[in-house]
């Protein structure tokens, strides 16, 4: 499977490296140590020192600087090898490489491709938990599976109506009306209306229209938005897309999927809405996330027994269609480029 | 390894599986959901669906049919997707590989081969948990091996002097003396008589001779059947086949060897005995049965350590070559037929 | 990676297997079964009945013989067949291979090159727990990588300024003076001072002058020798070596490192010093190697995302690239006569 190098992949959470802290991550099968200084700055390196290829994230942050605890080679935030003890010559342009790397919305983003062009405009605007006009819950989820499965599922919310018919009990009314799918420079966009009554689960005492959209940006952020209007909107628009601005209430869900390995992959998520009502909704949306994992880790399973079998995609599969085209358009343009740099994905599973 | 595949192999219990009830199974490598409708009606069906790859067995019948729980695709018992949520058109032809299956002697068979072979007269004539005349024990147990070992240790019983010296204590009659083993269509046979005093766990209350006999089926179903005669049989007969109608006391074990994968492989066992006495020869069974595991095991561990290590062939072994040249008789038969629809066994471990 | 074949590697230890009893090891990748006849004497197989590759491991001592329990052949202690059940005649020359082996200074030790060339002399001179002038503490540890890491780890102790800086807590000495090292027949010599007061964690009412050396032996055994010295001994001899038998007290340790698999290895060691005051020591001795452990299982899982990725020796890498030259020459001198019977290591991981 392929994916685009030069995308910003979440790393993991800001909230939980310290000052002096270091983590240890795996995206696109490279190990990377994720740092943050004394001075609260952070910094990310392949997690493999220049001299004997020991994990650095089992190494030591000293102020500004980060050294291998195998045999003390001393490392400044450029990556440049500045001391190996008990030897004055040090070779030059001696370095390990290093990644763009910077925190947004609650979540530490890497730059995989050429940092030179690591542009922080390409972020995708997370709805993250530093906003206090909403509540939040958030949490993580590792698959036994390749990324692509789990973006996948995002794009195509038609499975909600059957696999997550006992969790989230919405009905058929996902999978039964294809919503409108729009391509954009790095996402997809699929939007619908919900009209009051169409989904099981609803709250009769607060009958309301829903228009509900989801973008998904590369390289596999999914953003979700729930709207909610009154009852007759979606009719008096015809189906059309409201005035955003005007919605009585706004819940968002963003999903990171970071491909860890070829087999391997992490979601992260933070479900936002305004008040505290949506806690058992959010309950919900963790077994179904449970759901997805059993079903995702089981159509891995039957890929790798038989790698050659292909998909025969649905009309509800556009946005999934239409997105792997945007991933392969992406890659395509940077392949000559990152060939130089880049370890091959797999390399070791 | 080869195996025949225009055979029944056994996939689990029948009484296991409710009306409208899933199992997943894997034979010769396949993912196989078999599932029984609202009337009863057993179908088995390739475990993948047409649209996604998703498990079928995660799915839910639905009277008379199985829907994939991913995307909600539905199908009928012939494997014919009848519905797709949300889409008018249905590709024509859409449909499932399904597999011949049945239930007979208290186990569900799954036919692997060519669908318009499968002949409901080829499966072994298992004494299964229906027969009244016995009472029974039975069970199953899973392997780190592939089936062609645990059926080549059925095949060749000497081993029950030395392995299992301890749980069956039957002394080292077995591996002193040989079988006479003969050739069938679909089976090889050895036979043997025990008189009274040569085995060394006997009840002496109760000197007997016995004539044992198990017939070997194709692709790994072994049926042994204990006779006991007066003592002096086996003499007066000069060591010829006795009246099996004339037997004072029969008892059988059937065992079937399924393999699942490359290299792991299910036995499934009925014992079966005339009266309560047997229950205690249940249980050194048991004890056998898991002597043979850890042997099997351990076998299966140095051959994929050294893979070009060939057997040595001693003349205990007859009955295991005459099986293995069958089977490379009838895989050689069938192998045009099959090149095109069976996936290769091992294309994933 | 190679490791040279002619060269004993130590299987585990002797007190461990008693009259008639038998041991599983994997040594170099090839499974070995050792077994004490009734009167003491030490064979080795390996561990492959020549019938039908069972493990003899599962088998049985009869006296001066081995029996395979599967189908009952019996080996001699030379490894030749001398008995098949219920068949008369047994195949010229029907062997097994059997190596060298033989038990000293505590532990067992397999020649795993040509038999003829296996030399007691070339065992190194571990301090085995039958010595009566020391007092021991002894272990043995798994490591989820190849045996190279971790002997270089011990040929580069300027590792202990870092990684054991909280277990053994000796300052930067270790890594800011470099040893003398020097080359031998079949070892290399690492040798220095440590002045009083040059070790953080000293004691203070006991100051000493401490010369530290260390033999690192093929195929991987590491013998180290803690000299204890009145305090001005190193100035007073200008950091030359002093005469041995003039110490006031000697620590030893020895450790000796066989790969089992490619990727995986176990360390042996036996800590030998002169009075009880040590355990202390061994305490944060077991920390350290724990320590060691956490490292070098790191440092092999990059090295297998990334196999193409090299090494860049420090001042420090003396003694490891002298002991890896050491191992290509020896390597290089027996290869031809080892092609014919050697398994290749790494034949199944």
């Amino acid at each position: 499977m392929i994916y685009v190098r030069n995308a910003w992949y979440v790393a993991g959470w800001a909230h939980e490296l310290a000052a002096e802290g270091l983590a240890s991550v795996r995206i696109l099968n490279e190990p990377i140590v994720i740092w943050r200084d004394a001075a609260g700055g952070l910094a990310a390196f392949e997690d493999r020192c220049v001299h004997r290829l020991a994990p650095l994230s089992l190494g030591r942050c000293e102020g500004e600087r980060l050294r291998c605890m195998y045999h003390g080679l001393l490392y400044d935030r450029a990556g440049r090898v500045i001391e190996i003890p008990g030897q004055d010559r040090i070779p030059a342009n001696l370095r390990i490489r290093s990644y763009p790397v910077l925190e947004r919305h609650s979540w530490i983003w890497v730059w995989m491709g050429t940092a030179a062009e690591a542009d922080e405009a390409l972020i995708p605007p997370v709805v993250g938990m530093d906003r206090t006009d909403y509540i939040f819950a958030h949490g993580q989820l590792d698959f036994a599976a390749e990324a692509r499965l789990i973006y996948e599922n995002l794009l195509d919310l038609s499975h909600i109506s059957f696999l997550h018919s006992e969790s989230l009990r919405h009905g058929e009314i996902w999978a039964r009306e294809r919503p409108k799918v729009t391509e954009h420079e790095r996402s997809i966009r699929s939007e619908r209306w919900f009209r009051s009554g169409s989904l099981n689960n609803e709250n009769t005492e607060e009958a309301r229209d829903i228009y509900y959209y989801w973008d998904s940006y590369i390289p596999g952020v999914v953003i979700s938005y729930s709207n909610t209007y009154p009852v007759g909107s979606a009719d008096a628009l015809n189906g059309g897309a409201p005035d955003l601005n005007q919605a009585m209430r706004t819940c968002t869900g963003s999903h990171a999927i970071t491909p860890l390995t070829d087999r391997s992959s992490r979601q992260f998520y933070i479900l936002a809405g305004p008040h505290r009502g949506d806690e058992t909704v959010y309950d919900s949306t963790r077994k179904a996330f449970s759901e997805d994992k059993a079903m995702i880790e089981g159509q891995q399973r039957n890929i790798d027994t038989l790698p050659d079998q292909r998909f025969m995609p649905t009309t509800a599969d556009r946005a999934v269609i239409l997105f792997n085209r945007l991933v392969e358009k992406l890659v395509s343009e940077e392949a000559p480029q990152m060939s130089a740099t880049a370890p091959p994905l797999g390399a070791s599973r």
